[in-house]
């Protein structure tokens, strides 16, 4: 469990969160790899998300994934690219968010992805929630806490501990 | 400043934070893009540093800069690559930190990097700090503070001003 008044603290600029689905480059699953090469080469992100067309979130393609594909020992194929979907390299099984998330799920996941896709109930693509935008509320809560709060260490279990025995 | 409390939390894990430099893969700068194209598919990293002969960090690579450098309009040319070096499209003036590293400096830089390179007095590259390690701690810090500490309000600011007025 997360303590209250840190909790408080990081979600204190919680509106920030959420990078809305309208600002986050995205490639539908059924585009050519050469298109989403594309788009991933003009974005600055290494990983987007994929949706289908009903804008419901269905996995992440990164620029790894396209030039592994097209990338045959030796020589880059692009006609490859042309052969094969989004679909066929995506990462799917990806960990997403509701829109209702929890602070300590969201701090979980970001441990492992540089972002969470958040989802409506019918799976549709709301948004991102990024490692940077977090640690930008972990930056004023660190800032914070004790400017507004007194803290005070409590006995240490280990002292209790020694007190039993 | 950050709060002592939440400084001495954050840092009590401090070993792991630095990933040492003979587990991070990098290139040197007057390698071939195509090398550094081989590199970038290989490793499940976006972005690795540049290091010259001497082990010094003097810029960082993206999978995304190689791309660019190959996309040209609608065809990809691999042979475009071998008349560039990494030296050419590598991204510079990455702020970088020494092994005596501050929290409220590390913090501040990885709200806007995935991680920093940390180097020595010499510039020569040590490892790198990451956004992921550091998360790590947050949670440790997040789920600890109030276990070890009693947090109680100081008189709010408001409060205090309203009684002046």
């Amino acid at each position: 469990m997360i303590g209250m008044a840190v909790k408080e603290l990081l979600i204190e600029k919680q509106e920030t969160f959420l990078i809305p689905a309208e600002n986050v480059a995205n490639v539908m699953y059924l585009n050519p790899l050469s298109h989403a090469l594309l788009v991933l080469s003009q974005v600055k992100y290494s990983r987007i998300p994929v949706l289908d067309k009903g804008d419901r979130f269905v996995g992440l393609i990164s620029l790894s994934d396209v030039v592994d594909k097209m990338f045959d020992l030796t020589k880059v194929d692009l006609e490859k690219l042309n052969e094969f979907t989004v679909a066929d390299v995506m990462e799917v099984n990806v960990p997403v968010i509701r829109e209702d998330w929890e602070l300590e799920n969201v701090l979980h996941l970001l441990v492992n992805a540089s972002f969470v896709p958040v989802v409506d109930e019918k799976q549709r693509f709301k948004g991102i929630i990024t490692r940077k935008e977090l640690l930008k509320a972990v930056n004023h809560m660190a800032h914070e806490l004790e400017k507004r709060n007194l803290v005070i260490p409590k006995t240490s279990d280990k002292e209790s501990e020694m007190k039993v025995i």
